[in-house]
């Protein structure tokens, strides 16, 4: 479907764009930073797949995706301080990315019959730990568990989806919706500045 | 059989419950406690399955594990003063389950025919790692490596399990003893204040 | 062919000496030292395997590599000073492991009939990405994404590989011209301080 593609890319590229700029501030060389970048759009989708024993993991079966990152790497290597001023075209897509690599970990799960907490693990590491991945790597506590709505956002999408699946909607509506919410929830928690409470 | 149900049980507690206390030392939100908890858990279950390729790994096919973590989580924040000053109890139940995930490890590597070294690696993983990636995703350097006997215990318990084990003793025997080496090792390390030796 | 065994071993001796030698600068007990030996030296062999899912890993089938990197760990622990004045050897047997790890990970690759992107990049997380591990374990950014000519030498050498590979010469030639690519990049890129260049 074309709606999926689009977003898939689309997030792919937001993911390795968000990774190279993280990297460039750390001052890591231009190999690291393809490895950074490579790390934060494919980390996610690595770890779900060993979990599950999906192997050999699925990007190094497929180059098209390995080039595009290394593309999107040297882009904004090259386009750097027009690309910092994407600020918000790069939360959009990165929001439907969440929502979408989201998506597709849970129907991970589903596919081997997992329960729904094990789903809604495996949809939120697919779209979340790609950044664990990155900040571990880049030497920082990483971001996801200390501030802003992300994974949250990724959860509460995934219980609407198993929601709607139990009424009788139409897979692809589910799917949409499921994106939708999680996107909506990341851009109104990033407007909002809203994050998770901490501990005193 | 109960005992070993109570201190996997036990043993997943204490490691729950000591991860989310580390977690809070370092500020992390309520989500990124959960996750800190989780890995402190089954992390080291969880690299020994993908090392062997027991896959999918065994956490996620069964969400009881997922919801008893999440709750010692949830009651360690709630109760986070009380449960601090129960240090004692964490460390009895700690060194139980040290030696229990470390007998869990070795039965693993002896049912797909390893040897001994490759044994005694499984069990110190199982055992031990998920507190080094509790380390890393909190930036430190694995206090594994640089304090106290830990692995240690487990590797000498591991030794006495294989001695036992040539010997014409039962196995239930076996396990118990090695179970109980590893614990009273630990315990004893921890009121020696006893470390292994660093180089200068 | 005894070449390869020489230079395995040889690799195998170097990676898991600087290991040794980086832990002891961050005054990692004996333990800790054990294991960034051990991970230097096959960490970038295991990740290899799991994403391919060449499972269970192979250092785990065969415990003479274990006994290998303890024993080298102990002889470094305790002719310290002795084995830092070995710059120029263990240079010298690091880069041609470089070299030979590169060459397996490109094959190992090839046997499940991956494409040519995907090869080097398993060739270069084979040689490399045990130092990668090395230094999230001592809580360093990895030294592979900030400076010096290393990942490049590998990437380098594994398309000169693919080129010949091309051509009608015997595999054997091929393997030892990947092998010498490798390792004179990389030996002359130390002697006269190449590195990448970084973005501002």
């Amino acid at each position: 479907m074309e709606f999926f593609t689009f977003i898939n890319i689309g997030g792919t590229i937001a993911f390795a764009a968000s990774g190279t700029l993280a990297g460039i501030r750390k001052k890591l060389d231009v190999f690291g930073l393809a490895v950074i970048a490579f790390v934060t759009s494919v980390g996610g989708g690595t770890i779900r797949d060993i979990l599950i024993g999906h192997l050999p993991v699925r990007w190094i079966l497929d180059s098209s995706i390995i080039l595009l990152i290394v593309t999107v790497t040297l882009i904004t290597i090259l386009f750097k301080n027009r690309i910092e001023t994407l600020d918000k075209t790069l939360t959009f897509f990165d929001s439907l990315g969440l929502g979408f690599f989201t998506l597709r970990g849970i129907q991970e799960g589903i596919a081997i019959h997992l329960d729904m907490p094990s789903c809604l693990i495996l949809g939120t590491i697919t779209a979340c730990f790609g950044g664990v991945i990155r900040d571990i790597l880049l030497n920082e506590i990483p971001t996801l568990f200390r501030k802003e709505i992300y994974a949250t956002a990724c959860i509460l999408g995934g219980i609407v989806f198993f929601l709607l699946r139990k009424a009788s909607i139409s897979p692809e509506i589910v799917d949409v919706v499921t994106i939708l919410t999680i996107f909506g929830i990341r851009i109104i928690a990033v407007k909002m500045n809203i994050s998770l409470p901490k501990i005193k």
